[in-house]
């Protein structure tokens, strides 16, 4: 379809605001306004675009707002951090897949259900951009919880984006890298643990695929030896895979042990550091600390907050509608795919997979049009065609229809329904050509660097770590924001240190490595500032500069920040 | 070959230092340390590897020191940017390639020649690392320089490592989506012009591949015409493709010209900001201004700083060695690749390609194990064999063997040569495949999201350009190194601010928009905080808080930083 230039970016259609006064004036055209790129939001809109007649089109114009611009295959995500299915191979551009809705890539701010508009974030200009909208579809799926466990924001590796599998897969060859030049057998043997928290269908991949990996590369590194790798899954419930039949579960379970995958049931994740992450059993009180480099969390979902945020009844998190995927009581919003507790016929809620996503998508995009086109309302009738769960190295488990599978068949049953779902051809082209080179090629080792840390950021110690030795490099500063720190020298403590006290900064200044060790009395929390964000700190920041003297000299310290003068 | 670990990892191999003594003691082994990982670096292990008998091996130990555990196959760097070839199949794993060759992936922080010793950032630990050795090989390449133009550090995209190949496709593509949905037509062509600088062979092969990838990709956007793209190449040469002969530059001038890439010869590159490039016409001291939101640079190279601070003669920043790659007066100190200086047969000093530094290395590997193996010593022969540019599309110019070539046949003998050379046998098979489905499978514009700006940041600004507007989202505070900053609101100027004096934190700590608008009155150098980075520091870095209160306070701002109190 060619573009209309003159006419879709005439300003009456999108309403920029030019200054801080908002001005949602009435779109020229009937808007449709889709929240979220996943399958949930995409397939509305391409269902839309497909049930809209040519007259219909001039009438409504369907706008989808989107983090990202592409939509991600979720199945295939396990594989990328192996390297299996390359990087751009398990996602579609959004563009590819829509003709005429006009797609925004921008993070959504705000939204505003009585005066139906939604703020969106800033691009390359900082300018606040506010879209007014006729009807509201949300499809902003799920998030990662990490409020409930300490050091979970701060450290755990979420895995649930694209960008997840890539820094996965980054962080695990780091781990490598580094393990293989390491002779200290405590931080080797932290280098060469994995753990992954959470026993569904998407811990279970994740830990399968990593495993699978890391064993496959550790072949390419000749001072590793197999049986150091140390894989840990941790599931708080009694089994893993609570989706599926309890045979099937077993069967899974029995061979990713025999793999050498340790799992942990019944276990509690309670705290995760840089160090290390404290499990307790159920029912215990004694905690177990795991230490390992790096620690992935697949549970629990929480609601976007853009969805906690909106004026209409939630159901644990999610947005009630009713059969036909409106919000009870608002003509004028609906809402499908995760973030949406839709009845089903079978009396349940349907459940957060991309089969449902997808028929609730062509229901809610036909009851979106009934006003124009005078057609009934329809219903959501699915309930569900099967569950797969793939365990790596051509083994998997699945119900479909009723039936189950495991082993061989259950893993090609997997391919051949994914690769069939998969949009556009030349994904599907690209992947089944990556699944074949996967047959004869060795796996991908070369980390490609995409993370790199904040300069500010937040960190959690467990209490007894050691924050750093003395003669370590000084790589930040620190500041408590809860807890207490002991500093000592050789044998002897020097000093206590609580919330709102800095540590750290001689290093910094000096140039010289840690003249103490610091080790957190209790659990701590704590910003960490670069070293070079600090010198770019102190040296123009207003305040920073005698702050810290003052600091430095309280402490004996003989030379100012900038290390020379008399401190003061 | 299988691992050693009880004997690689005898502590007596690799000296690691606990404390801040470090302890360089004579390691077991006569060992050859190798810095870098590129083409120099790993072909000079490998030779190694070749050439040392098993009994060798026992006595010498080879240690190679790089940034990054791939070594990248930089022909292909260009078809990178568009996603013709795969992120990871343009580099080959260092790790795949070296069989006993021990492997650091760190960087080099220090070179100490009279203690014999290289010092190591830190990995996952903060301690220092101090490896000694008995021969070392520099094999450091060259680096961008971004010293010698205004802003270049601050805003220009580099174009030399993979990583910034994935982060001139993120910005590309970021562009694109920004232009299909603005309005603003100054804003939009802005988004639309994309600028390289340098004519040399990296410069257009860059522009060639970028034009043609968002050729491409704009059939995706509906509401982009093709004739708004605008690619411009600058060349402070008087001719693009120096390296050349001049009838083959030419060739290639016309075949970019007619594709619609602008080329400016003869001007020179002033400054960058985020906004624009300033260029002259050499020999005029008028500047013009060419709004962009990507710059990318490709020239000119400056030494690596380690190379800077050897105590040994430079020629133009490359390490002067002998036909046998080694440093006269210094025995135990080798260099080979783009940081040497290396005499030819035919008088001149070795150019700076792969197929130097390849022979290069065969050469220095050979005369390492002189002292062990008793051979006479190798001199350096090779003159080159051809030079090849490719200019996308099909089409190329070659000079092979004193052959000219040009157009498809040109083209053919690049993809023949390139893909003869690219090491590893599952790498050929790989690119060869992409190469074939780029025949007939659309070109991929996913954004993969890597590149995050740091939260405290330095900027540039132009005279006159506007750094924020009135009504626009606060999204950074900023604090003035040099130069001068007019504040207006409305039609009248409320203020002008000089280095060390603070801006733009009243919309940070009110979460209001901009109430003010701030131009640069001169070119300005600036830091930028974030947000989120503000907030974090306000709230716990001492000094702070009073410092920004008392800058509200004298401002007539009435509350403090966390928005309550009464701003004392």
């Amino acid at each position: 379809m060619p573009a209309e230039p003159g006419d879709s970016r005439s300003p009456g259609r999108a309403i920029y605001t030019m200054s801080n006064q908002v001005t949602p004036s009435v779109p020229a055209k009937h808007r449709i306004v889709i929240l979220g790129g996943g399958f949930a939001g995409v397939h509305t809109a391409m269902e839309l675009e497909r049930q809209m007649s040519a007259a219909l089109r001039r009438q409504i114009e369907v706008v989808l707002i989107s983090n990202e611009n592409y939509m991600v295959f979720q199945p295939l995500l396990p594989e990328m951090i192996g390297g299996t299915i390359k990087l751009q191979h398990g996602v579609t551009p959004i563009r590819r897949l829509l003709r005429s809705t006009r797609v925004y890539i921008r993070e959504i701010q705000a939204i505003d259900l009585t005066a139906k508009t939604v703020s969106l974030a800033q691009g390359f200009q900082p300018k606040p951009e506010i879209l007014a909208f006729d009807q509201l579809v949300v499809c902003l799926g799920s998030r990662l919880d990490f409020s409930k466990v300490q050091g979970m924001q701060e450290h755990a590796l979420p895995f649930k984006y694209l960008g997840d599998a890539m820094r996965l897969r980054y962080v695990a060859l780091r781990a490598l890298e580094e393990a293989d030049i390491q002779i200290d057998p405590a931080e080797r043997q932290k280098l060469l643990t994995f753990v992954v928290a959470g026993g569904g269908f998407s811990g279970v991949e994740c830990i399968a695929e990593l495993h699978d990996f890391l064993q496959h590369a550790m072949k390419a590194y000749h001072n590793l030896r197999p049986d150091e790798l140390r894989c840990i899954l941790l599931q708080s419930a009694d089994r893993i895979l609570p989706e599926v039949d309890p045979t099937l579960a077993q069967y899974a379970h029995r061979i990713l042990e025999r793999r050498g995958i340790e799992i942990r049931v019944n276990v509690r994740l309670n705290a995760v550091s840089a160090d290390a992450v404290v499990v307790t059993p159920k029912g215990s009180s004694d905690s177990e600390l795991l230490p390992t480099r790096m620690a992935v969390t697949t549970v629990p979902s929480a609601p976007d907050p853009l969805v906690l945020n909106l004026s209409c009844p939630l159901d644990r998190g999610r947005i009630v509608v009713d059969e036909f995927l409106n919000v009870p009581g608002c003509e004028s919003l609906w809402a499908v795919g995760d973030c949406a507790a839709v009845p089903q016929r079978d009396g349940i809620t349907s459940p957060p997979t991309a089969q449902h996503a997808v028929r609730q998508a062509a229901v809610c995009a036909k009851n979106l049009l009934v006003q124009f086109n005078g057609k009934p309302k329809t219903s959501f009738q699915f309930t569900g065609l099967g569950k797969l769960a793939s365990l790596g190295r051509h083994s998997a488990v699945a119900e479909v229809m009723g039936i189950k599978l495991r082993g061989i068949p259950a893993w090609l049953a997997w391919k051949a329904i994914y690769l069939g779902k998969i949009p556009g051809w030349d994904r599907k082209f690209r992947v089944a050509l990556d699944w074949f080179c996967d047959l004869f090629l060795p796996r991908d080792i070369a980390q490609l660097r995409i993370y790199e840390p904040e300069s500010v950021r937040r960190l959690h110690f467990h209490k007894g770590e050691i924050i750093f030795r003395e003669g370590d490099f000084g790589d930040n500063l620190f500041v408590i924001i809860k807890g207490e720190v002991d500093i000592t020298r050789g044998d002897s403590q020097i000093g206590s240190l609580k919330a709102g006290e800095v540590f750290g900064e001689m290093a910094l200044v000096s140039d010289d490595s840690r003249s103490a060790t610091a080790t957190s009395r209790t659990d701590v929390a704590a910003i960490a500032i670069s070293r070079a964000a600090f010198q770019q700190l102190v040296a123009h920041l207003p305040g920073v500069r005698p702050a810290i003297d003052t600091i430095l000299t309280s402490r004996g310290y003989q030379r100012g920040v900038d290390g020379s003068g008399d401190g003061n």
